[in-house]
């Protein structure tokens, strides 16, 4: 029995086939241009597998319509790529391939991995937050993902400025929010390079590590998760956890007795897997 | 059959028994002074009732052990009120009742009230916060506290200051958290009189309601929860709702489509009883 994953980006979307170890067994990625050419990209990948598959999940950019008694459930809704506005997302799929599919975020779906197979294991509580092109953040408690009238946003929350920064914030929304202010764009912006070509002893990580810092915090008092996972591309360069955790600790000020940090606020132990895995997971567990 | 409710406040218990309705049949208060004073009175008490007494719950002040496997189970840990510090709260209540006791933070159980017969009622995802002497919150979702390595401290996420505020802060903690400048200590400690005593057209109450609105904008996007309850003495100024709602809809920019703000962002149905039908509903889903 196979199962299948569907990582949908913004920029690509990867697709894997998972044995019921969750194994993957294959992969492939495709660019994300429109619903017709890359869901027919997609199709095509999963029907050499139809035989033996059982079950799909997606974790998809958002946002989307997660409530399963809405007309619109499984759309990908109002986002600013206007071809998959209003796109029935696991409409298509199901028009395919008649499986049960399970339908979340692409940040819910890498919190599910690592929940299943990663530092979340055995954990009753996981937050997973990506610090990339955009921020985004999902949580998972005791098996489910927080949410409610919608999936969380929490990318967007709202940080203090640092003292020396004086970015105005790139988010088109909300300007100095989290994501305005610690997103790749963002630092871009300030800096004029990619946040991969600034150097580890610029200055800016120290603001940079500030707001993910602010995020950790808000995290811990708003949910007091197990473990707060940080993915994506800034969390990569190995200078930034130990200036995350020194803010954290500067912030939060002892006020909680926080799980050791070393073992709280951690990047992926899956890696750029945590997704693919997270979706495989949740197509696994459809069959429960 | 009866219930039992013990709201434990840091100025005063509210003790209350409750029929299999939730009806409130006795209810009194008794000042909070040291655990052997105020927890002779709760006892005497619930032991006029002990023949129909079937269970009781309890919400603590904090920080309180809510881990049913820990060896502190059931204490109230680290508050500043010293004669409470490491008290054993449920093995007091067992040693005199041997009955069952749910035991949750004091904003939980106003959650949990309003969930059960409030605004919450039929809801999926219900958060509450108090603005008062403190600013404490509390979530629950399909039925469940949101918690993980303890109990969320809501009232202490960070804050953007507003513009024209140039307070320091409150917060013995953190100074400028959202409690350092919305709380009743805050607003005293700015203006030299109680909040209860500045007029309803003091040009403050904008600022208070640029905080109360970031807590609600912040609890949007880390939770998207059905509904957001303010209660507390600070939001019964009937001049308040306005406020907050213009100022969280001026923060959000209709980033998400939240529920209508008159039901979404709202005062508690139950005043000032959410805590004891929550401690109460607590009590009586004990003997499920």
């Amino acid at each position: 029995m196979y199962f299948g994953s569907i990582e949908a980006g913004g920029t690509k979307f990867v697709c894997a086939i998972g044995d019921e170890e969750l194994n993957i067994v294959a992969r492939e990625s495709f660019p994300t241009t429109t619903p017709e050419e890359t869901m027919t990209d997609v199709i095509n990948f999963f029907k050499e597998y139809q035989a033996e598959l059982a079950s799909i999940g997606v974790g998809s950019f958002g946002p989307i319509d997660i409530h399963p008694d809405s007309a619109t459930y499984g759309y990908i809704t109002s986002t600013p790529k206007l071809a998959w506005q209003n796109y029935n997302f696991v409409g298509a799929l199901k028009a395919a391939f008649d499986l049960p599919v399970a339908w979340t975020t692409d940040v819910n779906a890498a919190a599910y991995g690592e929940y299943y197979y990663g530092h979340g294991k055995g954990k009753r509580s996981v937050v997973y937050y990506t610090i990339g092109t955009g921020v985004g953040g999902g949580a998972i408690q005791n098996g489910h993902f927080i949410e409610g009238f919608s999936h969380p946003e929490m990318g967007h929350m709202l940080v203090v400025p640092h003292k020396d920064d004086h970015f105005e914030g790139a988010c088109p929304f909300h300007g100095n929010c989290l994501e305005g202010m610690a997103a790749g764009p963002a630092v871009e912006k300030r800096l004029g390079m990619k946040g991969q070509d600034v150097p580890a002893d610029h200055p800016y990580w120290e603001q940079e590590a500030y707001y993910i810092a602010q995020c950790a915090y808000n995290t811990t008092l708003m949910l007091s998760p197990d473990v707060i996972i940080f993915g994506g591309g800034v969390m990569k360069q190995a200078h930034m956890m130990e200036r995350v955790h020194r803010h954290f600790t500067e912030l939060l000020k002892n006020y909680v007795k926080t799980p050791d940090l070393a073992a709280y606020i951690v990047t992926p132990k899956l890696v750029d897997n945590a997704a693919t895995i997270g979706c495989l997971a949740m197509a696994k567990d459809l069959l429960k």
